[in-house]
């Protein structure tokens, strides 16, 4: 694929702080659709605390009679009961806390590279599951709706759930529709023999590595017939684990997904981008895994920054039904564009 | 509660082994129900391997099309990639296996204390997510079906998956119900404002501890709207993590439910069950919570065994409206019973 000249289109420098106190760390993962003439990118905007000598800050939304209050918990730095993991969380007295909090806002764009992001989140935590905040929201449309599902994450793990729009101004929250630790969720754009279907990736624990799962369901709201569809190849791209990233698109040969795969290299995690193609018919089966990434971090903006060497997708666009625009992370940080034509990438 | 004084009612010496090379190590968490004028219990059964001197064997089913074969699995003792992590799982080059695989089957009982076990499995794993067995059965009657959960257990953890029985002779498979890692699912007897509703327990990792969640389906076999319903208490019996026990009943004063709390005493787990009352209306509000056990391991039988202070339940039966019997485990060995007026569990 070829990487846009002008990588990365939207850095966390472009975006208004959502409140006071905060400071903007990265503009991330965003969920990519079009919208009467635009592309709206939904972006993950995560957000630390101002730094205080000495103190270990966490930002935290409390729930009071169903209204959202931000919080900030300060830990003493040489505390012996805080634990710095990296640079994403902090355990203390055993309980994990993340270092950012993220939430939703748009960026809409003519031309799939200059993108006008909003001053105001889009989405932010709305109940108890969302306290740390929600993240990498991915979009698709089904009718008359755009179906946005996100990670929510709390004290209690991390789950997805699932709001639709029919205009990007009101939503309706339908509830966590995969239980913790549950992210990674592609849900395929049309019923498939009478069923929806949505690639996750449960954290399974020292049993097995984490792998992508398929589940099906009659109204996008309800899941069942879990199944591992597929798990980390041994092979110097995601011998760790993976996870989907867009949500599939239909092409003659069969749906198109654009999964990541994390390795370790010197002991650091290195995230590259994938291709994988499933049966039109029966999504469980796979018809085609490349070997290769379609991107891998090489430029320095990939390989410098938040958290290095990580390239992340959650939207892709395809225009005139050969024209792919794939929107993806550098570093947990900041927002990038590839582009290729449809048959670079499928054999 | 009154534990009965024949306990244990089932023990491992009991059992016909399901096949040659294979010893019976426990008949365990069984569900219950009435079924014409018996209560059956749906035993796990757990078997291991026959002991070969330097070896550490593991029973494993392999799935070629379609067809269930046994295989045993023998690592050298003294391999350094060979870790023994307790009595129930062995870890070989960083991959967890189970040293018993268990199998479900069928004790009947027209007194509810003296129980003939069935010679044959009732259910054994049939595809690659039971490939390390099926455990830990819920059985529930809703309409003609007795709806039946359990744990499959895999290499790539553990979940729950559903049949179905009319007349435990013929089964029908509903798939994954709950995805990996997640077990202790019980299922309400019936729909509740147009709702069915379960309680579940995901892993929920380092991000709090392991917690009983509500979910809702429609037809059963499709889940969504999770939401954490109690966390462990901190107190001296489930400060460590709690789980769902047997499938609720309904009561006068709301849906009772006997979950497990486990705690650490001595660096050792300890298993109690404790009493939850849930509003009929709305089962995701919890109206009483008892702070003391109704079952602690106390007895002989209760503290020494392959799992040593496990008490821990999979099913109950109510007699004439007011009689509960509640058929636990002991150890994860043996099956018993205790009894108790339910006015006695509920204030």
């Amino acid at each position: 694929m070829l990487k846009n000249q002008k990588n990365p289109l939207i850095t966390p420098e472009m975006i208004i702080p959502s409140g006071s106190g905060l400071v903007v760390k990265g503009a991330l993962n965003p969920g990519a659709v079009e919208f009467g003439d635009e592309i709206l990118l939904l972006l993950r905007i995560a957000e630390g605390c101002r730094k205080t000598e000495g103190k270990v800050s966490v930002p935290v939304y409390r729930f009071k009679n169903g209204v959202a209050e931000l919080e900030i918990l300060h830990f003493t730095r040489d505390d012996p009961e805080v634990t710095l993991k990296d640079t994403r969380a902090v355990v203390y007295k055993g309980n994990e806390y993340v270092s950012t909090l993220s939430h939703l806002r748009l960026a809409r764009s003519k031309d799939g590279v200059n993108f006008e992001v909003d001053e105001k989140p889009f989405l932010t935590p709305q109940n108890e599951s969302e306290e740390f905040g929600i993240e990498d929201a991915r979009m698709v449309k089904i009718g008359a709706y755009y179906y946005i599902n996100y990670t929510a994450v709390s004290k209690d793990s991390y789950g997805t759930s699932l709001i639709r729009t029919r205009d990007f101004v009101d939503t309706e929250y339908l509830g966590m529709i995969f239980c913790v630790p549950n992210k990674d969720v592609c849900i395929f754009p049309e019923k498939i023999n009478g069923s929806y279907y949505a690639l996750h990736r449960p954290h399974n624990l020292s049993f097995g590595k984490s792998s992508i799962w398929i589940a099906q369901s009659p109204d996008l709201v309800h899941w069942g017939h879990h199944r591992c569809l597929i798990r980390p190849a041994n092979n110097e791209w995601e011998s760790d684990k993976i996870g989907g990233g867009a949500p599939p698109i239909k092409t003659d040969k069969g749906w198109l997904e654009i999964y990541h795969g994390k390795t370790l290299r010197n002991g650091k995690d290195f995230y590259s981008l994938m291709v994988l193609l499933l049966d039109l018919e029966d999504p469980t089966k796979v018809i085609f895994r490349g070997d290769q990434p379609v991107i891998m971090p090489e430029e320095a903006y990939e390989t410098e920054g938040f958290v290095p060497n990580v390239v992340f997708t959650n939207g892709m666009v395809m225009k005139n039904n050969e024209d792919l625009l794939l929107y993806y992370s550098a570093c947990d940080e900041t927002t990038c564009l590839a582009e290729c034509k449809l048959s670079d990438l499928v054999p």
